[in-house]
């Protein structure tokens, strides 16, 4: 593979890292907790995000979204019906979210509603497991979601992503009964690779072990905003 | 966006093209099909190939496997206790597997058992509905799974793969009962964005819908072949 390593990775994640501490700032003048959600395609990170927002609006809290899709802009209607600020990125066939489109979102959200009027903003990335992990967004947490009918090998097999997240949920637990998942097997490879980060078990549909990972995600919330 | 495009595609897609012909050529040669196995992570790729590989084996064909990771072997482990010749080959963080790559596990499978021997590949690309589209392998036939649980919105958020896919088969279908999988939303999208590749509903661990695939594929083989 060295024959094609034509080094342009470089220059790219250096000015996205520069980007993402600008945006970084930018989130902390205005006290916004940022959260890049992270998954497969179909693991949930939509209906996480809107059953997040739920709680995190009970709580007094106002939240936008950010999504970011190789084409459509389905899962904004569905978050701008829940009554959150929205902003689409398309990213035109691009396998990832990087600084300069958030950047242009967040340009987008201020002149829409206005960022010191937002407190929470959730980054909903393209779905895959491998190139998203590259660039960061200047977030305060990547939130990873692996889903129940995926398997428990992935964390196995896709091993980058799991290792980087803040959080690990595991989606869908509402219909493990009808899956083979290993629940010991996958408990025992975050173990070995991201033992920091906490873990929930969740049905964003279902409302099964929500609350939890809401009461943690608003202690991280006022702990950033302290 | 167009700040970032700085033209490595070109040189790079364009010598994949040259090596996805000499593939093509040398497949032709051995009278090996060849079918490259695309889905997101966890739609059950190793799955269906292992039950299709079953139902070739009773037809007399004798198949092997190439399999694309980021990480691990697992998928080649279990395809090698079903007694199928199996490469990995672990891409080190690429999302999608290239030419190259399958050029270097062809000499493997030609060194280690002899390409006139195998009537048919798969190959298990990288779990990834977005970058391995670009990347011709000299295959005969690209066979796109999604699964129930992933939802029937994916070829409205990820239309590429779906209209590139040579077949279109959904897969875990046993546990539609548990997901909200609108099948008529996602027929009409296909209709749409690809209505000449044929579609299945399997359970590749159940073995629902299997032989009407394996029957269509053997069909596409003999005339590949003949």
């Amino acid at each position: 593979m060295a024959e094609k390593t034509v080094d342009i990775a470089t220059p790219i994640l250096s000015r996205n890292e520069r980007l993402a501490d600008e945006l970084r700032r930018r989130f902390a003048e205005t006290g916004t907790y940022v959260i890049n959600v992270l998954s497969s395609p179909g693991s949930g990170k939509t209906s996480t995000i809107l059953a997040t927002n739920e709680r995190l609006r009970a709580a007094g809290l106002t939240c936008a979204v950010i999504e970011g899709d190789i084409a459509s802009d389905v899962d904004a209607q569905a978050c701008k019906e829940a009554g959150m600020p929205s902003i689409q990125i398309n990213t035109g066939g691009l396998c990832h979210l990087e600084g300069n489109m958030i950047r242009e979102a967040v340009d987008a959200l201020d002149a829409g509603v206005g960022m010191d009027k937002i407190d929470v903003i959730f980054i909903e990335n393209v779905g895959n497991l491998v190139c998203p992990v590259d660039f960061d967004l200047g977030e305060n947490l990547s939130a990873m979601i692996l889903s129940v009918p995926e398997g428990d090998d992935k964390p196995v097999k896709y091993p980058g992503i799991f290792q980087h997240a803040g959080v690990n949920l595991l989606n869908k637990v509402d219909v493990a009964p009808a899956f083979d998942f290993d629940l010991d097997a996958y408990t025992a490879t975050l173990d070995n690779l991201n033992p920091e980060a906490p873990r929930f078990q969740v049905s964003a549909t279902k409302g099964t072990g929500m609350d939890a990972w809401c009461s943690w995600l608003l202690e991280q919330i006022s702990a950033a905003r302290a």
